[in-house]
């Protein structure tokens, strides 16, 4: 079997230690992709697309009335990013945040934005989960998205906003970054329904004695995917109630609702995956009675050849011996005689199997 | 052994994905039934029962001065629900969780109304639990209440309504609901009496050492029923807990100790749950004792027969080689010399076993 | 074996379905005794002792000066008891709760009386802890007491109202109702020594090798009858810590103190409880390994005799084959030098065994 | 074996079941020893100690403007404690509490005075754990302690008094309490310490295959070791934490400090005892896998034996038939052949016991 | 195998048993090395760099306008840090903290400076972890630190402090303390990283079946590696969180969202102990299960055996039978067709394994 490992991204830590505080590290996969910007400028009624070409065509937005959703694939182009910070007044910590793709979910408020950090979770090629880190700055009138490389969940937000579907265009940047983690957090479900196609799978095999001997490293493997989900998505859940309770000024009291929503879906994740991991742990279980009941079974089917066997194969042996008077052996129907005798102790035998429930 | 698959809806969240928020698509069981609207408006005195056929006459009780419930089965028909939506003023997340019925129970307070989401549990034809969601509207002088499919906990309910038994005709429409929840919440009984005893079978089955080899699935898919079951009325739990709180103005103060019986329910009933989870885990330790029992007892008989037999063998086997010279052969007695060697060795080996309380 | 099954009450709640909240439905075993009803009524200086026959008398009470306790054994007899709900204006919910001894413990406050529900448990004479409900009435100058049936662990407090021992009869209806629960609370300590011996007995079968067969079940019943009384006794528990922090009002200051005391009893209980939970968990894994143990020991008998003896027979079979040229056989000393061969490998493997430890 | 039994004292309970609240019970062993009442009157430049006897002298120090420190050691003697309880107008629950030795840890504010009730603990000849009940009175001017017997790790606190050590003869009576309590506080490391080389003990047997076959039961032990300790110790650490946070008016802001380092040292044992648990369950854990790997070699020794021989065997058996014909036996070389195929299954078996790691 | 002994260094309690507080035991290992003390002097602009030979030249930086760190270097010189406490006025108990290396992380306020204590962990050259204590003073102008020996992970912090690298220079001693706790938390991720690719390698051995049989002994070895890397880094957690959340004065506004960082990398650090955690457990069980299933492998080799050849050893020995009649040893070719019917029964044996799938 080859073996998946999974891996914890513990060595991504290392590249960090001794760095003074606010020192860009980019602890991802280096890609040699090029950094590639997106933006959307609209308004209730128009909406302008750019790919930018030049870092300082960022700023213009900024000033901008309208609502601008600025979008960053590839964070290893660690100048470029130190540049948008400068253009958006964005704390050295931030920044650092950003690129250190080892983060964890977190929410901070600074002065005039908020700094949201998630996970992005999709499956790869090979059915690895990949965990994906997304950071938002969230503005008065724009949203600054930034991704470890291209290829997102946010297609959908994209068409919304071009053909003006559902309230989107109308409202301001708050409900963009609620779309935007909505999408996020919609595409969970698609994992934890994988995970759980997974598991029933396991159990299915089970059921059915189809079990492989490596079953342990399958469950082994599927725990580890529970944690990694678990990681990445609980704290997401305690941000999202902070939001939801308002604690945030640059999120209107309208959107709030919307937040509300978000929240109840992490619910149900976590939910499911807790779920998940106590249906795993009774796998385990079960897979020890199985291994348990099935070795009862090769002990039984031993112990009733042998119980049965062992004692006529003494008989057989008496008689074989060469003691000069073994009166027995002379009489004429000894030999059927023992036949009948042994025939009786097996039939004995069975019936006590039988009455003991091993037959 | 017929697997009896225990579903956990995961496949119904994915319809949802990538939709725009407050698109409204039903995640239930598509079903080629109708649409049926029922309502009731009476004051103290009065009652009138009627099944619409038409969904703008349900506008019409609104406005009028007495309380109206209006049932409605069946969720598929999205377009007739959205138009109740309209009429009566409900945000669009209100109607998108409706007739998402992968939503956990939960209580949102809006302006004018309060949205209560809760399942309703029952099982079905073939002894699986069914959980279909109940979702109300409490207004001023109304109750909405929407269900997946005919068929209900109500009928007592009704039956109050049509005589004016108790004192549902003379209270108001937060009576109503609270009466409709707790048809709800007594019919969980029947259900944790139902897993009661089946787990009481199982453990009578163990005890009598009637227990099939299977027990471990019946045993997983017992604890994935209590799951199931624990994750549709726990949340109710706390939603209650805050009404009783008097967090909700819709909900009278006169009301409040009505609810605090309901709530006093939902312990109850959780405290069995958790009870029932515990004596499961219970049993599967149990069932491994008895496994690992089992096979004491095989390995038992085997080492008894074995360590009996191996040795007389061994000595029969002796006197059956072919060597020219053993003197005991021509002993005249030598056969029966050995014969009673051979029964003293079983006498003593029969004494070691008893000694050691194996036999 | 005799199978001593643990009933958990849960058929009692489906006599209750579908009723109109605050019908009076008594859940207990219907027993055909008479209702019992017993007055004091007492001031510092004067105590009257009746039993009443009519429940007209009751009315009577409420209007003297004096504090009165009323005993009601009895709660079948359900139009009597409203009757004296209607006499003490109580709230249709606390008449329900008084009949249904399903409830769970708790405090109810109302405006002009507390209402208190409680368990008093006991070993019946099949040594079954039997768990009845009693309820209390606590008003200004007047307690009521429901009980299912006659027999109680109050006859200490009647002793001291009767010769005016200790503070009970200068103090309010507030010290009785303490002195009332406090003698419900004294009378848990018997039944958790109770438990404690028991569960010292298995453990002394255990570490004494006295364990019969079953003891998984005498663990299992242990463990029910541990979760029986902790479902009766941790519900007190939160109640008299809220009336020791002072939050009713009937409860005067100067009670307080003793209540803290009832507190610290029900925090021993807890804990006595959970300790033997605790331990009841290490008996079942020590059961385990005694019976791992026991099977190795098996095991080891069986291989020793085995790899002892299978290699003997072995030679003996190789000399007792009958080609015709088996040069050993002709030897004059063949078979003694076999012997001595034997007996060399006896000694070499039962060497062997001792090294190893298994002997 | 010698079975030590540890007792958890439930049968004092009973002695108490049925009494009038504030009625003296000494739940302790009774013992003929006389009350010792020990008393030390200091100021920061002088200081008397007396051993007082006679009850009445106990009042006269409560007047004196110095610190008191009055010990009573025996708690047997009801009658003098009460005539103590009376001097200092003690509340009679406050008595109960202190003749009551099962009481648990806890601190009760009075108008005058603190009472606080802790465990002293040490080992006993036998190596067995000793739990005695220590209560304190702090007055403003004085300080009561009361013991079960004589005996008591407060001798370094008399030699810092007589000597003038430390701050303690400049401090008031609560920096006094505080020492005590310290000292207190301070044996219980020596208890966690002797009890981390028990289970290091263990452990290494087990590592060394050392360990009996009754481990389980020094491990059961251990347990119970640890729950009687956690259980003495752990309800302090909220007390002292309460203290700390300045809730006791009697207790100086000056002394505060003091107190915050006694609750530093009570986490520091509470994280021993914790991780003493955890590291317990694991040996019980290793040790249940060392008793599989026994088993398993066990299995194999009988396995490879079995597995070479039996075969043999059956090929000596096949040619030790008494058929007429059988041709192999005319051949000359027929039993050297026979001899070499054997030696070749056997070295072939030895090889798959290779390759499989089995040997 | 040489077992590596982790101590927890219980014994260093002791000591300090019946000291008057206050009084300062070093309890770390006693060493020869002299005291080292260290000092920076820095303002934005310059920065003098000493190593003092003399405690007296310690106050003289108090007094300067400038930052101060003074880093000590070796606790056991008692006497030396006893001057350094009176010069800069620390409470006697803040000294016994420091000197006392089995102090608990904590952070004490007191009038005019921080005392911060927390654990310093790396491997030493045996791959043991070695926790070192470290404890901080923050005065208004200076940081003091006490280490027990010389070695640090701070040199990237004297590094900035030299260059003026970074806003360290810049800022005030409130930056200084979290740049040196930033360096000692930075380095517990190499530690985490070390774990996890201890347990990694465990990992694979097992799923490659090279585990050694003393895998337990390992695992333990983990187990307990965790504990005294989660008991040294946790409490330490909730310290950050209350300086992030502004309770302590001396360290101003600006920096505490530095010290957030610091948080955000505990709770990292602490979700990979707990998955760690999680995943030695999960270890442990897998190991459980590859025994149980090399047992069932085992037996079956055994059964498979016994069941084929202990029917035919038995069917030999009838006809090794020297009975004068037995008439199939007459017939010319009863040899063969036993043969033939022995070969029968092995091929029916071998189709019933086959079928069991025990081949």
């Amino acid at each position: 079997m080859k073996k998946k490992k999974v891996k914890t991204r513990t060595h991504n830590y290392k590249k960090h230690i001794g760095k003074a505080p606010g020192t860009l590290v980019y602890t991802g996969k280096k890609t040699e992709k090029q950094l590639k910007i997106e933006s959307f400028d609209y308004t209730k009624d128009t909406i302008t697309e750019n790919v930018l070409t030049n870092i300082a065509d960022v700023k213009a937005h900024k000033e901008t009335d309208s609502v601008t959703w600025i979008n960053i694939d590839g964070l290893n182009a660690i100048t470029e990013i130190e540049n948008i910070g400068k253009q958006y007044d964005l704390h050295p910590l931030v920044l650092e945040d950003i690129v250190n793709t080892a983060q964890r979910p977190k929410i901070d408020e600074y002065d005039d934005y908020l700094f949201v950090v998630l996970k992005m979770l999709y499956y790869d090629n090979e059915e690895n989960i990949v965990i994906e880190q997304v950071s938002f700055i969230l503005g008065k009138n724009y949203v600054l998205s930034f991704q470890e490389s291209e290829g997102d969940v946010f297609d959908n937000v994209r068409e919304r906003l071009r053909h003006g579907n559902g309230r989107i265009r109308g409202l301001k940047s708050d409900y963009l970054l609620y779309a935007l983690i909505d999408a996020v957090v919609d595409n969970y479900f698609s994992i934890i329904e994988t995970l759980g196609n997974k598991i029933e799978d396991l159990e299915t095999d089970l059921f059915e004695g189809n079990a492989k001997e490596d079953i342990s490293i399958e469950v082994q493997q599927l725990k580890r995917e529970i944690l990694k989900v678990r990681r990445a998505i609980f704290p997401l859940r305690e941000i999202i109630n902070r939001v939801e309770k308002g604690e945030h000024s640059l999120i209107l009291q309208r959107t709030i609702n919307y937040y509300r929503d978000i929240y109840d879906h992490l619910i149900q994740v976590s939910e499911n995956i807790d779920i998940y991991r106590e249906m795993i742990w009774s796998l385990m279980d079960m897979y020890m009675t199985t291994i348990s009941n099935r070795m009862n079974e090769v002990m039984k089917v031993l112990t009733i050849i042998s119980t049965i066997f062992i004692p006529l194969t003494f008989l057989a042996g008496l008689y074989g011996m060469n003691f000069e008077y073994i009166p027995e052996l002379q009489y004429r129907y000894g030999y059927f005689v023992l036949l009948g005798v042994m025939f009786l102790m097996f039939l004995g035998l069975l019936y006590y199997f039988k009455r003991k429930k091993w037959l």
